[in-house]
């Protein structure tokens, strides 16, 4: 028998098992009751302990080494993907004890709702203890991996996006900062004024979910094999590729849900696409936290803010709501959603000032991990990032730092991912424009042949392939960031009608 | 270290699991999409597997023996209990193959889908042969634990009703029977007409929706430990105390979902009375699946059904639907909801012929495991048996043998329990007139009073007391049949006016 089929039932287990926490945090997120949260983090807690025994067990540690040693007897690039896949998650958790893994698991679990309840109270003191310990814990566990002396953050940065480290973020949030901080004051004071003043209103909740479901399929989530619910924060998971579920909230915004659905659908339709020999396998998820936004933020900003995206549909979205958008042009509504306004929340941001709000997120987790700073000192650094960066000033911590769900699942390294894969996007959006009437399928509405295009080069494989390696093989160049640079002057000086 | 202590990891690893299993037969029921079924259920399998061996395993078999020698290490009454109902749950499993007990959770898991699929489409026979399946699984099992020649149906029967077989049930059946086919004949032709028609008719869904959580929290299920959402079969489970789910639909009946939510609503309220040191253990559940579906009708039908349960609501009700029962008199609205009306479908019956809907499954089933009756002869012997219980013959297989879900489940021998459970109820109910004012309590909206009797006496044991130990403790004698007789005879005549 080869080592891999004696492994396999591990990894079967494993991956059972990570199934079942994934269908927990789901509920928790959207249906479970208030008073829940004790009793099940107890049951998540001891879930997770299970799940490392399966996945960092000696056994399977032994296993490991021989598939290694036994290359040749792998069968297919997939099995020698999951063998790469459970070995580095093996390294990730291995040095864990059980007793910290399951605690960091129960904690997490039960972090959710307390962050809920301070961003409720806008109290941020509510969930500063809560943080402390959960950045304790994830220190602690950097640090059994960094046994190169490799700094902490970078080891966090690794699980989220391979390859990239401080110096390679602070390179590219570098060039961010040179051209696009003075780029905004120019749009600022130079730029024609927008109006985007009709988008908020009495949008009733109904027709905003019936906007919401007919958008999700029109770009393609299947929802024979996908789910959409309500939660506080969008967000998107999947139990397999037949099983994808994807989240959104109603405010008086209209473009807020409309633009977060397109958004978590293009993650969708990542999970949707991917092989069905890889899933239910380490490789049946996308390649990295930054491929993944680079989906959804393609489908959400170059997809869905496009005015040719709007085209075949705009009449249906004020035919629902003739209220409100009956006296509303075309390129007025793709304006205003387009519209650059430094603001307070990430996930409302226009695509200009987007990586701003990813900087400032970026630079506390640095702090928080390099510099030890205390999680009290949190509110005044955000504050006084927003102001110097986005000229902006949170007037409590709902609007400021608690209004994102990652740090409470103990995230840290996530938020970077959120501006590479915009930049990914643009790179992958401008070699498509050179191989495709890209304008002219929007304008068509035929979106068939876009995602194909995602799927095929993309989606179905997974985490067969790197990030890089699916840039390079898909564009023809390595990761290169002044694609994001160009896209972001060039629609922007299109829309303000600013030189750049 | 005690026995005991050694053990109990092993039980806290088994529930872990389970409430993991649980949930997934939740999110099955009421959210999954159409697709997700054969991956899911490859999942569930493979948790089901590792259920198996944390409840059976050989170190387990070994501790509850040395635990069972110990018995005075155990400190306490639910230790006590714990290690028995462990006993009895590896007694159940324990001479399944591991590969088929997964086979079984697999086909059960799909199963749901295929049967919901069959019921749509009105065709029997595209579920014909999971239920084949089933079937033969069922009786495989039970065969393995049918070591001392009882016959199979028994077996299966003691895991919903202990202490129940077909000897007692044929008995008990026969009384039903002998006194109320009669009574029922009597009924229909001397009784006066009752007018039920503006139960159906346009109510709104999300009125309806409104209604169903005001009752909901009205007879005392708290929302802030529960959830109510929407599946084809109404239904309730549990993770555990704190998170209490239950389901209803809605259709054209107002009735149909009212009543559903009021019982759904009463087994919930059990599942949040017990107490929690024993949730999330084998003792933290329902006595039995008699005592469950006793406290349920009782919530739907002593409580939900009488006239003076309304009194205090019935204005708020009318202020829903002005239309619908503006004119209509709270006895005329009372009346109706306790029509005697010989139909199709059981969840809708009234409760005189209720339990002939119960006894004709009983029969079918005991055809089924003891006859081996093929299950293509289902549709017919169910419908002859409607035709003589009954006086109605299904047109279709929705309307007849596809209507309940439990067969897809795996669940034979569950619904005699139902019955039983209708006739605990009625002898809990003749205990606490006697030791209350009943009707003044529902008359005065004081439902709390009921409620802390019933949790009291009934569900914070869990199943710490059999169902016989607590009609015995809770209404001084043994289970006695004749209290549900005299209950639906006095009741019946009151309200058609006839002598019994």
């Amino acid at each position: 028998m080869r080592a891999y089929d004696r492994l396999k039932p591990y990894m079967e287990k494993a991956m059972a098992i990570k199934t079942a926490l994934t269908l927990f945090e789901w509920d928790n997120e959207t249906l479970a009751p208030q008073e829940a949260g004790e009793l099940t983090a107890s049951v998540i807690g001891l879930l997770s302990g299970e799940y490392l025994e399966a996945a960092a067990g000696e056994e399977v540690e032994q296993l490991l080494a021989r598939c290694e040693a036994e290359d040749a007897a792998l069968s297919s690039e997939a099995e020698r993907a999951i063998v790469r896949e459970m070995k580095e998650e093996l390294e990730r958790v291995r040095d864990i004890p059980k007793e910290e893994y399951q605690e960091f698991a129960r904690l997490t679990a039960r972090s959710a709702s307390i962050w809920a309840k301070a961003r409720e109270e806008q109290n941020f003191a509510v969930f500063a203890p809560a943080l402390a310990s959960i950045i304790r814990y994830q220190k602690k566990f950097a640090g059994y991996r960094a046994q190169k002396g490799e700094a902490l953050y970078d080891v966090m940065l690794e699980d989220y996006e391979k390859g990239f480290t401080m110096e390679s973020l602070d390179r590219f949030f570098g060039l961010i900062k040179t051209h696009l901080v003075p780029f905004l004051q120019k749009i600022k004071t130079e730029g024609r004024r927008i109006d985007d003043s009709f988008l908020t209103g009495d949008y009733p909740e109904y027709k905003q979910e019936k906007l919401a479901r007919f958008l999700a399929e029109y770009v393609g989530f299947d929802f024979k094999r996908g789910v959409l619910a309500v939660s506080a924060h969008p967000f998107t998971t999947n139990l397999h590729n037949k099983d994808v579920r994807i989240t959104t909230h109603y405010t008086k915004r209209v473009d807020s849900s409309l633009f977060s659905v397109i958004h978590e659908a293009g993650h969708g339709i990542y999970e949707m696409g991917i092989r069905n020999d890889l899933t239910l396998t380490p490789v049946g998820q996308g390649a990295s936290m930054g491929m993944h936004e680079s989906q959804s933020r393609f489908f959400e900003n170059m997809i869905g803010r496009s005015e040719f995206f709007w085209m075949p549909i705009y009449e249906k979205l004020r035919g629902l709501f003739p209220d409100e958008l009956g006296e509303i042009p075309l390129e007025a509504f793709t304006d205003a959603v387009n519209k650059v306004q430094p603001g307070l929340i990430r996930t409302e941001a226009d695509e200009l000032t987007y990586s701003l709000h990813v900087l400032i997120r970026y630079e506390i987790e640095k702090l928080l991990i390099e510099e030890d700073m205390d999680v009290r000192e949190i509110p005044r650094v955000w504050a006084d990032k927003y102001e110097e960066y986005l000229g902006v000033r949170p007037s409590h911590s709902g609007e400021g730092e608690l209004q994102d769900i990652h740090w409470s699942q103990g995230s840290f390294g996530y938020f970077p991912s959120y501006a590479l894969g915009s930049a990914f996007a643009a790179q992958i959006y401008y070699h498509m424009r050179e191989n495709m009437d890209f304008d002219g399928l929007l304008a068509r509405g035929e979106l068939g042949v876009i995602r194909e295009y995602l799927r095929e080069n993309i989606h179905q494989y997974g985490r067969l392939k790197t990030s890089r390696q699916i840039l390079k093989d898909t564009t023809g160049e390595d990761f290169n960031p002044l694609y994001y640079i160009r896209y972001l002057k060039e629609k922007y000086g299109k829309i303000y009608r600013v030189k750049n």
